[in-house]
């Protein structure tokens, strides 16, 4: 789940700091100990193993040995974040294969929903889908303790393969009008399904619910994030040409 | 192509320089910019990508999610060195996917011809195919120039993540014998494909053949590398419990 593009983390940046989490004098941080971070690391990590996995299976529809090979660093990239999220659960005493037994059935359900038909929609999914996941940990990041947010940045890192997919995309994009108006439809699709999937996760897992409202200040504080992702969507479908 | 396991890399020391480099004051090094140098990367190259595919697809038979995230840790590592040989070949001025070009067939040859059926068949082919492939480079590493050496040891750096095949095998076939006379066929057959499709790659190309013919002194060094390759496999068999 790497981040894609440099312009997006702005909204992370303290500055936009939820309203409602300004009841002690410095900024109120969701304690490292929060039964929610465990939570959070096992969802980051079998995202990123689902993710290796729909990445090299869907590079099997490249029509170039480019392709092939940008998809194989994106799925490795998702490795090299994994563990450090293992490590990550590993010093708060957790197993990870005990903690993303929860989240399994929502990621594949997401993947299964969301199974591309042609090469640019491998592309725009490994783009978007990666861009998704990667504004709500940002989004969340700036609220948690450090030592977790650090791991949450780390995993979320620019990872540099993503110029290919952009340039790939861009140039389809303007050759076709019916490719532009399809990808735009698949890219809100992506965007439907990961907020339906997260949903599922949140109302099964109270420590995570509990940590994402402590993350926003309150109920109002969530509707906001899940409303500056969708910004943050639009501006990526905006690199792509997909406007 | 991570090497598997400490005690191979004895046989690489230069007190066991084949004899007939003898020809200088110093080691008999292969020159830098001997032409078969970027052919030797472009084999790695090309040996990154396609296990890192097969790696991918084979672990579908994985019982378990530990095997499942074991396969794709193995296939993100090959993309990790992968990045080494770009780096390696572009600072030679070549292009990757040029060089990469002439190798591609051997490779999928050699995969398809081991193509495993059973999860055991899969993670012997795991430890034992890349076990192949780092005995070949780390045999012909120490008499080339440094700086060329330094890279295809990077690039055969050991991984840590044979540790999960190496006790999943060696576990099934102590309690099946059956499963061992298998598995023990298996690892002959995935030799002889190996040194198979490696004699096809050196047929075809000359500067590759001149550069190994270098590296050993003779033809009859050449021999006697493939032999102790044989060896450094019958090691590799013991290791998994298959003698």
């Amino acid at each position: 789940m790497g981040a894609h593009s440099s312009d997006l983390s702005t909204s992370a940046s303290p500055t936009e700091e939820p309203s409602g989490t300004g009841d002690s004098s410095e900024m109120a941080l969701v304690a490292y100990d929060h039964p929610g971070v465990s939570d959070l690391f096992a969802v980051l990590a079998y995202g990123e193993i689902s993710a290796f996995y729909r990445l090299a299976e869907d590079a099997r529809m490249a029509p170039s040995m480019q392709g092939r090979v940008a998809l194989a660093s994106m799925a490795a990239a998702e490795m090299n974040h994994f563990e450090t999220v293992v490590g990550a659960l590993s010093e708060r005493g957790v197993d990870v294969y005990t903690a993303m037994d929860p989240f399994v059935r929502a990621l594949d359900e997401y993947h299964a929903s969301t199974n591309p038909s042609t090469w640019m929609e491998a592309l725009v999914k490994a783009y978007v889908g990666d861009g998704i996941a990667a504004d709500f940990y940002r989004e969340i990041a700036h609220t948690l303790d450090p030592r977790v947010a650090g791991i949450v940045r780390e995993v979320l890192a620019e990872t540099g393969h993503s110029e290919f997919v952009v340039h790939e995309v861009a140039v389809r994009v303007q050759e076709s009008s019916q490719d532009k108006a399809r990808l735009m439809l698949w890219g809100r699709r992506l965007l439907g399904e990961a907020i339906t999937q997260a949903q599922h996760v949140l109302a099964q897992r109270e420590s995570l619910t509990d940590l994402v409202i402590a993350v926003s200040g309150d109920l109002n504080g969530v509707a906001a994030l899940f409303d500056r992702m969708q910004e943050q969507h639009s501006k990526r479908m905006r690199v792509l040409g997909l406007v």
